[in-house]
């Protein structure tokens, strides 16, 4: 008999909570599994050994289905970097001692690139001192850039609400008859991926985005300008998705300070917003940005049916790895077809995911790099599809909170 | 035989098109009614004739239930105010012109506190110069500061959205152990009636908002940062609704100009913002604000099944009372009882609405400012009730947009 631990690191998502249940059921329908126990605020609560018992969850359906569709990390979450173990294994030796406080006989993890990272680093320190624990990653991020995997739970969900806010957010652009431009910042510090879903509603006949930036393509406020001065003669009101991790030039750095003096604190406040400004006092039109901001990795209420299956589906397959002694690695998804659309459930090794990035292919871009082809929309498609049914209380969506 | 026109007005709602989904329903099942046109672009659209025959809409009730659930003015809105007709009646002559045209023989004008005074100054000059046009006004707005109705089409659905949304932001915001503040800055410039809603989750327990801030109470950014610094004793993760409307004194103008010389920048890009940039520097701590936005008036995938019943009947509703040959109205909800919810729907004198706003009552908000009341939960609580079951295609919002 098995005692399994779980943990959740890094940026929520509308879907950690769904591999969390996918977890806890997956452990209570098994009968290798004697206990399963979840950590508080990631690794930092095996350091400080908080953890709690899961079994009033799992003994509980109304429980679980709540969890399921509750955005954000149940068990709270942390951001944590483990050092290296070659030059100071302190807080390994704690982990491990926290570890075994519990009896635990593996350990999961749910995060993005860098609690891959702690997995990777926990697992080799595990076979260096020949602690048979076992380490095993979950992925999860909104940002979809995880290395290993076809995508990651979260980004589906993440997706739909974007390419759905999109679509409103033309709808409300389209209303005046005046000439508007709407500038709509997306997340991904680094990766497109989601700012690629603005493009989802052409499936539908869609009329914009009319523009979409990414990190991955070269940027420059000059192009970004004409391109926006050339979608204005062919559109009442042109609509622009852009990542928040887009490099704004010297040229914007430049013009802001001459005119304000606080470029500083105007590029803090994000692309958006600057972008916003630049296009007021160059073109002189109506013009507004809109910064998604946190509801893309919360708004639970919106969640891709698909999405959501599927991270319960690789929580479910992270207890099976377990129980079956593998350690040293993380689920993936493999995709074997898009139409009908078709995943399997593998394990990767975590080295292959930790601190690493998947960026958008440079060629799913077009070559002026002001949106996006194909091959991406094929991609991203089947990720948004179905919606979860959330269960409502007083008209509003259920959550399962944690007593603080 | 009537000939009726409709036209939006205003900023955008979720359900302003299904009233007009209720007018056209309406005018097609009438059998005394001939034609229904929609005008573009509100007031505009009858200025300048652009119309155009709402026929095809009537007869399809695929496109009926698809504009029921589209955000946004499907007819294009306007914000435009009719001149003083005792001084200059050149566009008055215009709009009954380009009505006489059409052999319209009841203008219906859905819209907010503006389009009322639209209405209103329209009717008397029709009583003027004896022209038989009806003209009568629809509320519509999510602000849900038009006197004469008890509430607003459109505020139900806002209302849903923002509590909605404030519940996922509270999920985001306990995530980490660190302690944090979020500012969510909520619609409303004059009124407080949506920020108030950020308050709904409590009737399921929630939380959070620990503090809410109105424009019908003091503020003062001293008080705020007191009453956050206190918040911060007690909770970890401090979540704050705020609305656009309230008026910042002068002490963060000394603050932010002291600290940037950009003070004037700051202060435009939000009250959130300017707040957030204040409890920065002046508690230290992790702080993020979050400005819902143009979501808030266009997130129609969560639109309270209340607001879009009641904003078809209003519509029906109208049509009714331009059959009966009244003129000088608007039509208007009435509170019948909170428990069991009910309305009905009557007519009011459209001037008791035209260019008035309805504030939230001060006894509705607690004597210090920073919370609202149980009278204004239980107003509130009805509004958000039902999800409408929205028509989704390839994952997302199936819209009804009109050709351009």
């Amino acid at each position: 008999m098995l005692n399994i631990a779980v943990a959740q690191s890094g940026g929520p998502t509308s879907a950690i909570n769904a591999t969390l249940a996918g977890v806890i059921r997956a452990c209570h329908e098994s009968q290798e599994i004697r206990h399963i126990y979840g950590y508080l605020n990631g690794i930092e609560g095996v350091i400080h050994l908080q953890a709690i018992s899961l079994s009033p969850i799992a003994e509980s359906e109304d429980s679980l289905l709540a969890l399921t569709q509750t955005p954000s990390a149940y068990l709270g979450s942390c951001r944590y970097k483990l050092p290296d173990f070659e030059k100071d294994d302190t807080v390994y030796r704690k982990i491990i001692e926290n570890l075994k406080a519990l009896n635990i006989d593996a350990f999961l993890y749910i995060g993005g690139n860098d609690s891959m990272d702690t997995v990777e680093k926990l697992h080799r320190y595990c076979e260096k001192i020949n602690c048979p624990i076992r380490m095993i990653g979950i992925p999860k991020t909104i940002d979809n850039d995880l290395p290993g995997t076809d995508h990651t739970p979260g980004f589906g969900s993440a997706a739909k609400y974007v390419a759905t806010s999109i679509m409103e957010i033309i709808r409300d652009s389209y209303t005046y008859s005046v000439n508007s431009v709407a500038i709509v910042e997306v997340m991904g510090r680094n990766a497109g991926w989601l700012t690629a879903a603005s493009a989802l509603g052409r499936v539908n006949g869609e009329i914009a985005p009319h523009l979409i930036y990414l990190p991955e393509a070269e940027f420059s406020v000059q192009k970004f300008l004409s391109d926006t001065r050339e979608a204005m003669y062919r559109h009442k009101a042109v609509v622009i998705a852009i990542s928040e991790g887009v490099t704004l030039d010297d040229s914007i750095g430049e013009y802001q300070s001459n005119k304000t003096d606080a470029f500083s604190h105007r590029y803090l406040s994000g692309v958006g917003k600057a972008m916003e400004h630049f296009v007021a006092s160059e073109i002189g039109c109506k013009v507004r940005s809109i910064e998604l901001n946190v509801p893309q990795r919360c708004a639970a209420h919106l969640a891709s049916k698909t999405d959501l299956m599927e991270s319960i589906a690789i929580g479910r397959a992270a207890v099976e790895k377990a129980c079956n002694g593998q350690s040293g690695i993380m689920l993936s998804f493999i995709r074997v077809s898009n139409n009908p659309y078709e995943i399997k459930i593998e394990e990767t090794n975590v080295a292959k995911a930790a601190n690493q990035e998947k960026k958008v292919p440079r060629s799913w871009i077009n070559e002026t790099g002001n949106d996006v082809l194909k091959p991406m929309i094929d991609y991203l498609y089947p990720l948004i599809q179905g919606e979860w049914p959330v269960q409502m209380k007083n008209g509003l969506p259920m959550h399962l909170v944690r007593k603080i």
